[in-house]
């Protein structure tokens, strides 16, 4: 069957689902969002690419950013990277912070929001304040080949100015040597790259980068071996969904990232990035929508790493 | 390069850690073998096999065996077997009764103790006392070929009488409800289980089965769906090692499953499976030598799943 | 105003929640006890005693043994006895297993179940199977002065045979080598020193020895300094009602003990013993009417130690 | 004997342990205290007072403090204080985070660091920021009646500055909507209070309030009902010595509470206050000579509430 059909065949599948969940409503400017928006973008690394719906509206990728900032961490820091966050699954979201006070102040994996903020800290102590900014963006935007893409500093300001729990991650962090900077600047930060605002066509032509695992990886003045981009994706495979891994791993068999935005990112490496968005989100914070069109996406099409 | 040079490539290169750690010492049974033996069996898909040192020498196979008790109850419960039994990897060897209390008897997944107690629970209930053990060996028999595949009651005797921590676990299995047979029984068929004794030769074999993802699995009466068998895999890849599951995806890149007699198997879907057996182990109680030489092999090989 | 006063007056003030609760039924014995019964009996060192109600109906005494098993115990092992358990507050009750992993298997007090077992196998291990319950009752007789008080097989029997948690807990002791004898023998005698039945009269009397702090302890045997009297005071004070211990320290103000039968034993040194009963217990199995009957009673007194 | 030969007595017993640990160094203010110091205090409800060494030198208070703290504001709120902060021993040390994360954010008791601050919230919402420190400092002063107690707004300042872990706590309450006003503006009061300096005179004078508890209290305009007094008392007694409440409960057997600046006050109902000081601090951070003065005394004096 070809893609598209199968596509279509997807979006009718899922369409009973379509009511359930809400969308996240901490802040404002993510509780206004419409709720009831839906996109899909398939890019195969051999040029095709698949749409549904609205593939080419921007939401705020949250925690797909973490990708990234993994990325150019790992390019600086190489395997002294894991000194400072590890590579584990986290087990369970009831414990973030035991976890972290248990292992004394470093991060079960950078996916983690305590992870983040690590990367977070390590970027701002190399490119300092108002560069690692710009170097972040100018990635991005290499990787998914648009300059317009922008941090949305209204979403990151009201963002931090109520993120009392990762305020508190990051000030147990201090606590435990593992921050060097000042919390404020460190959070301000990594608010921003959450603020990011990306469509599903543009994820998934960033994501295509970490998808051709069989050559070396230069996107933005980032290099990363291929080892390198082997290990996040395995990363991604492992951590990439919360307390929520396993089932992804076990339902769609592919490496992927997830955002409270309601997008998500999975890849098939050397073969193509697929990302679905979908504001609506279980209680895992992980978007109804999206997880379930991955999941019939992998199946109807035999196509999972497994 | 060939295969059979890459092998003794690898098995070179990992000679410095040879006399690290210890090979587990709880029971005389296993404090006894040799500490210093090793084996390799590398069997591809199509038929060719590839071997290193003791791959003919049999050891007890521990955990791997919780890899045939959940295809066989897979088999039988479908997804209702999730109901007793989680997907998500377990954080951390640390809180293992921890987690099992908070998540009220549920084991996070089949491949901790909790989860392969919680089937051999399941296997008591269908089969009953005498016939669990025997469908299991036949399974594990026709898996790899072999008729001469056995128990080594000593062993399993051995384990249980001194297996304090995992009776605890299966009482407070049983205090939530969560196992269905005598305690006695359950622990009894479970350490039977453990203490199949095979080579890196039948194990290879074995898990061929697993890595034939694209046509139905059948074997030794045990059926699986294409859709099950990746499952399965998936757990392999998220939750085989316990506590070092994503250093293990980290850094190999393939689905797994070790045991504390040193063995480790591994799996390239479509492709291959792998058998390394040595028995001294690190402190996570996986084979020092059996994950060094995985790791040197899909770095060479530039072969994992990502 | 006359202590038989203010004992009927408390009676008036607490029948508003005597429907509120109801009793153990974990096991048929306890369940089957009328819910709706009511004793106290207020004992004075001086000799005079006042009562209410069922005060001669006897009930299970269940955890308040393990005030009788700790005298034992501190008697035959002095300062020994606190290497193999604390004598902290364990903090609250959803973490009884936790606790014990992350502190290697030595209990926090000997009040909660953990530490009775512990205190359990030391009775055990001194006196051999058959003498340790003789020379236990023979204890708690001579402490009331009343020989026909028994043990009730039936329950002890019942419990033990449903008892996964304390199983679980006690195979968890053995595995941390803070059990020495057979796990069942332990539990049989755990059991069976919680089976004990008394009455509000028999346990004011018994006490009373330990009220008596200014002068040796020397009851069927068993030998105590006045310094041991006063800790063995100290531990029922902080540790007396598990996850309520704080509350009533801080409502009633005085030492205790309480047992899921429903009866609750409290001290002012020097000066009275009380014993309250009623089956109907709050979330924390500690009775409701017992609670209720002794805060007002040191309110309407004025009398606690602080 | 009489109670000054006691002492001294006591103080040729304690100084084998002269030596031993050191005093709390996290912040210059605390670290440059001569540690060899040593000071005693009781002071008996009918007047007499009896000194040993260093009495009259002023410490910093520390965490003494939050027994002041928990006067005001019970005064303030009566019961209701309690939906904001419980009465229970926290269990241990290790899980202070994690508590307070499953606790949903309410301290276990008002003398653990998340309780203290929850109270400040408390004081600073009343009196607002100016007026908070002024109530605080008068209160003291009224208690001790000394008009030159002071802050020492240097360690008060270096405390914040470095004050990671309390900052976490602060949030994480924050995050639990059990800190209503800005956590610099909390923290500030916080760490004043703590920084108060006093001496052992003063302090055994300031605790002899607590100590009458057949009588109404009213210092400094902040009043108590006889009945909030026991219930201070009660809570010192469980709650007054971190992880250690229990052991100086079971060897001391007198409410009290301790601070990392080396004092330790300790109280007999309608008898005596008795405050000691020393700087070296054991692992727990209560005073090491402290302690086994204070053991001492009620052994040798044969007083304890017990």
């Amino acid at each position: 069957m070809e893609y598209q059909t199968i596509l279509e065949h997807i979006y009718q599948e899922i369409q009973p689902l379509a009511k359930e969940g809400k969308q996240a409503d901490y802040i404002p400017a993510l509780a206004k969002v419409n709720p009831d928006q839906f996109g899909l973008c398939l890019r195969l690394m051999k040029g095709k690419v698949y749409e549904l719906g609205a593939a080419d509206v921007r939401f705020s990728i949250q925690s797909i950013s973490k990708v990234f900032s993994l990325a150019m961490t790992l390019s600086l820091k190489g395997e002294a990277l894991w000194d400072r966050v590890g590579v584990e699954p986290s087990g369970s979201a009831f414990n973030s912070l035991v976890q972290l006070e248990y292992e004394h102040g470093k991060p079960r994996n950078p996916f983690i929001n305590a992870g983040a903020i690590v990367t977070s800290d390590i970027l701002l102590s190399h490119y300092g304040r108002e560069q690692a900014e710009t170097v972040f963006l100018e990635f991005v935007r290499a990787l998914c080949g648009n300059n317009d893409i922008c941090y949305n500093p209204e979403v990151a300001e009201s963002e931090q100015s109520t993120g009392y729990l990762n305020a508190s991650i990051a000030y147990l962090l201090k606590y435990h040597h593992n921050i060097e900077n000042d919390i404020h600047d460190v959070l301000h930060l990594y608010f921003m790259m959450c603020s990011v605002e990306m469509n599903c066509r543009e994820l998934s032509q960033a994501f295509l980068a970490f998808a051709r695992s069989n050559a070396p990886f230069n996107h933005g003045g980032i290099e990363l071996t291929m080892s390198q981009v082997k290990r996040i994706n395995a990363i991604m495979q492992t951590c990439g969904f919360y307390d929520e891994a396993g089932e992804f791993s076990f339902k769609v068999g592919l490496p992927g990232k997830s955002g409270v935005g309601g997008g998500i990112v999975a890849l098939y490496p050397s073969r193509y990035a697929i990302t679905v968005w979908s504001p609506r989100l279980n209680e895992k914070g992980n978007s109804i929508l999206g997880m379930k069109a991955l999941e019939l996406f992998t199946t109807e099409t035999s196509e999972s790493i497994f």
